[in-house]
């Protein structure tokens, strides 16, 4: 059964490699704590009866043979790697959990028809190398050499050279593609928003995994002397961009109850002084969805309000788009699949979206993924001050390890704790 | 009668000290270029006859005696001084104007009851040692030398030395105040502003000189990331500052006919990403009325909005005021006086307040006082794009020399060009 004791301790251990002062950690992508942890999890996965190998981008996959070795494998994964002054959980959580359900397998003397596999995705953290989930790019064969040598870190190194440092050959990184079938893949993984904790939900489902759009909307006024200019003969910036700020938060307040969600986190006024009306305004706008659908629609809306706007008010706005990805819808059926075994064990549990990016929304493109939440404290994240409860956790770890018995085809009865 | 060919020249000549390569002048307060401008501005008011003598704080007041020595002053004024990059005619116009004036009443041979005297402000613009109009506010007492001792400019010149170095002593600011009896000060300038322009008016007769009240407001909300926090959870500092922006454009424009205006002309968001609501926007707020009453109102409703949008979006808005002035009334028997003759003479005026602040503000405390502004192409100013037509300074010396006119009791019959 699943050990919140042995959780605890690996938990413990890990927050040791790459510790701050003040708290948290710092376990940058191919650092040498990143590596002094990914060592630490090799051990545990060894220990855990785990075959393990490494793939040309560097991600460690663990293997546990099933009786049908041709079988699809089922896979459970995250990352363990940080962002500067992390916390402890974000990634961590669904490696030690995965390491678990496979420990408990092994306490049961349980082995199952499928092989199963557990994979610690390699740099799923922008914070080095400006791009986040590399590992779980490389693994669904969306990494290329030229990336590899592009990515630069502030120090200058390149990813390439990175991987060099470590014993890697980039330029086979063509083989990092898998290219066994996976039955289904499952990551567990803290939620990093309070709606569990508003909630009072120990587990989420989670349907789909938000891809952000991102805009750049610059407005452009005219910059008068504040003093001097009466108020209907101004094209102030602010006032414009204010407008769509408010619509960018209404729209997607109307989209609410399909998750979508929007918001403005960037605005930069120019000249930015007392007494001159803002000639020039930049907007950073987010808008994220699991539903393409709805997030097409905000953006058309918003786009249609930017140009009434922009008549309106005399004002010039030019909208850029930065990004536009599609989000990850996950299947009903591995949702409800989970959402079952939630309710079996008797867990307080909840559907919802995942407003940020994971390996996983990678690897949904060559198989059938799930994605389990569970809370963290205040939902904050990125930070020391990010908490999770280890009974969460374990509790998420037990969903992990009944679903992989019924994905891998147990022969043994079930003894969860 | 005013000659255009004179102002012309005049113009030219000191266009021509503190000339910048790219257009444009600077002539910061009591540097060589400042000084050598004044020395220009002597000579020609001593070839007009004036007798010029320096006050306490350098600010040169030139007099042509009156046929009653003992009469209240007709004075008229403005600057010379400049922004950095500044222009040809803030300031400059007015202290022509007046010359030219004197060199008709001259010309005419037309001596007048009460004394006549022209006053060139000293430091007008805050560029050097971060305060406007020092040379009115000697002039009206309120500039002590605590003071002097403590404005300093970027080179660490406090303003005592620079009178120093000026031959002038700052221990004597006191006996800057002036202490003859004032019948009218009357200061001609560019409008600095673009309602001439646009209304097609030619001269603009000041109703009041707006006093600006600023104001922070901090608003404080909740840092959470963009796409794991659905939009029912938030407390976003932006879209509630987006309101109060919103609200400050409303309110100002309702009180629109009573000359107020309000900008916000500054928004500094934190952390300023575009994954995280922003936790923090602090905004700048300017306020501007000639009518206090008008002013007070909007603040009164600014203040209950604020409280109001707060409470709505349980962010919490901290409300700093950083000045609150009273704005200067000029009274309704000078504007008729000063629109009469405009009439007289045919020009196409109309009335509006001063949004900016002018020496006559402070001269106003001490007597009363009139302005008289000239259109400036695109309302741009302090900057060396700034323009006036020669023709339109030449209406507005023309208005000058009939209300100085009438006030001084001309003794000769009216020869106006």
């Amino acid at each position: 059964m699943i050990s919140v004791k042995r959780l605890e301790e690996n938990f413990r251990r890990l927050s040791a490699i790459g510790a701050q002062a003040g708290g948290g950690i710092t376990r940058l992508a191919f650092s040498d704590e990143d590596w002094e942890a990914r060592n630490y999890i090799r051990e545990l996965m060894e220990a855990a009866g785990l075959a393990v190998r490494v793939d040309a981008f560097g991600n460690l996959i663990a293997r546990r043979e099933g009786l049908n070795p041709a079988a699809p494998v089922v896979m459970l994964g995250s990352h363990i790697d940080s962002v500067p002054n992390g916390g402890n959980y974000d990634g961590v959580a669904g490696v030690l959990a995965a390491i678990e359900v496979v420990r408990c397998l092994e306490a049961a003397g349980q082995s199952t028809a499928h092989p199963l596999e557990i994979v610690v995705f390699m740099a799923e953290e922008s914070s080095r190398f400006g791009m986040a989930t590399l590992g779980s790019k490389a693994f669904c064969g969306k990494l290329s050499l030229a990336q590899l040598e592009q990515y630069t870190d502030k120090q200058g190194v390149t990813l390439a050279q990175a991987m060099r440092g470590r014993g890697l050959a980039p330029e086979n990184i063509g083989h990092a593609r898998y290219d066994q079938a996976i039955k289904v893949f499952l990551e567990l993984h803290i939620e990093q928003g309070k709606v569990l904790e508003t909630m009072g939900k120990q587990i989420g489902i989670v349907t789909g995994i938000a891809a952000p759009t991102r805009l750049k909307v610059v407005v452009t006024g005219q910059a008068d002397h504040s003093g001097a200019t009466p108020m209907n003969m101004r094209q102030d910036a602010l006032t414009a961009a204010a407008e769509i700020i408010l619509l960018v938060e209404k729209l997607a307040g109307q989209e609410g109850h399909n998750g979508t969600v929007g918001t403005t986190g960037m605005a930069k006024v120019e000249p930015g002084v007392m007494n001159v009306i803002p000639g020039r305004v930049e907007l950073g706008i987010d808008l994220r969805g699991i539903s393409a659908a709805s997030k097409r629609q905000v953006l058309g809306e918003l786009t249609a309000g930017i140009a009434e706007v922009q008549a309106r008010r005399g004002v010039d706005m030019e909208i850029i788009t930065l990004t536009d990805e599609k989000p990850v819808e996950i299947s009903r059926e591995i949702v409800e699949f989970l959402q079952n075994i939630a309710e079996e064990y008797g867990y307080a549990n909840m559907l919802l979206p995942s407003g940020a990016g994971h390996d996983a929304m990678h690897v949904a493109e060559m198989a059938p993924t799930g994605m389990v939440f569970v809370p963290c404290k205040g939902g904050i994240s990125h930070n020391p001050a990010e908490w999770a409860s280890i009974d969460d956790i374990a509790a998420g770890a037990r969903i992990l390890l009944g679903a992989v018995r019924k994905l891998a085809e147990s022969t043994e009865t079930d003894n969860l704790g």
